[in-house]
């Protein structure tokens, strides 16, 4: 059972990737309904998505309105019994990241995914994230290079479109794990732009080699913890 | 003379795009010194990225402190006369662009240009954000598609890595200008990378007519509203 909660509150985009944005949450006695993905309710997501009339709709909310909302989907939503829970943050350390870590305090949370681009632009946001990480107890699981290299389809040759190592050179210096590279890839971003399955469309696929790796990562880190 | 503000608090990357992340800002009578980028003194710079003591130190801030802040880099920095003040916000819709929105009204800005990229996720955000602009009586300058298209070095094939046109159809859907594609270019993220002057170093670059064609629509809309 996977909970993914997306606090990305004014650009909540996980409904579209799992092809659920039209859906609406109820309200049950033991507070909101999350929305199921699958037809043996093993993933559910909450997204401020769902409570919006309109797709268009601009959540043009202030830090104090947005940390309400993040303590009401993490206490008033019945999520079940959970092996884990997935939240997804916008970038940034601001109110979304300190109201998330505050609300889950109290579940005593595995850690922190940060995801960078090779580039030095973006390596220097997850420094600071990291530096976040220490200041609020949060243990780093690991750092995850995305966009990392284009293999051309026509000619195979892979080209660094946001130069290389980045990722992997924070890991080191920030002594995480670094869970690997995720290349730009037509056919991930096709899959996450259609709310298609990219597991079971495109095992073949260069991305899907560098996500298995992440994922097995994660849940070694997980059963080492509760074991 | 243009000056540039960086408001993106939790990330900011202007200084290190123009190679001046080492420099600091100082106080004068008429009150913060902006960092000049030229021996002429033709742009400034305000970031936060210049007041923090480590490039590593994390803006853990909730969005009351942002906002003290975004006023005070408007209201307190010795801008001088400007032609332009260019405001690089970060994604969304909350305390940044509120604030901004705010604080700029006094001056009558020109309008938001709002930046995509062409997958349905991205535009999504970019169409919650066209009602932020409605909802604030903010003029939309146009829509620019980003990372649009990727030309192969090796074999000149060109890629659309994140599917194509979805910027141009949000122009068309909301009756805005459309400014033009910006190619994903290695050269363009390498120069933003090491703080080198694209326009000098790679004319020929892909991305090159595009930002020009931008670059001039803004200017005209400029001139237009001026006259």
């Amino acid at each position: 059972q996977v909970g993914i909660l997306d606090v990305d509150l004014c650009g909540p985009s996980i409904p579209r990737m799992f092809r659920v944005q039209d859906n609406d949450v109820h309200q049950c006695d033991s507070g909101w309904v999350p929305v199921f993905v699958d037809q043996d309710k093993s993933i559910s997501l909450m997204s401020i998505g769902f409570l919006l009339e309109k797709p268009d709709d601009a959540v043009v909310w202030r830090g104090p309105k947005k940390n309400a909302l993040i303590k009401q989907f993490v206490a008033d939503v019945a999520w079940g019994d959970l092996d884990f829970l997935i939240v997804d943050t916008p970038p940034g350390t601001s109110d979304e990241h300190i109201s998330t870590v505050e609300a889950l305090r109290p579940y005593k949370p595995l850690g922190a995914i940060l995801v960078t681009t090779p580039q030095a632009v973006s390596v220097g946001d997850v420094r600071r994230e990291l530096t976040f990480c220490k200041k609020t107890g949060l243990r780093v699981l690991g750092i995850v290079e995305n966009m990392s290299g284009f293999v051309c389809p026509h000619c195979s040759e892979c080209t660094n479109v946001f130069s290389k190592g980045g990722g992997e050179e924070l890991a080191k210096y920030a002594g995480v794990p670094f869970l690997g590279c995720v290349p730009l890839d037509p056919q991930l971003s096709q899959s996450l732009e259609e709310g298609r399955d990219f597991i079971q469309e495109f095992p073949k696929s260069a991305a899907f080699p560098a996500l298995t790796r992440i994922a097995q990562h994660i849940s070694d880190a997980a059963s080492q913890q509760s074991s």
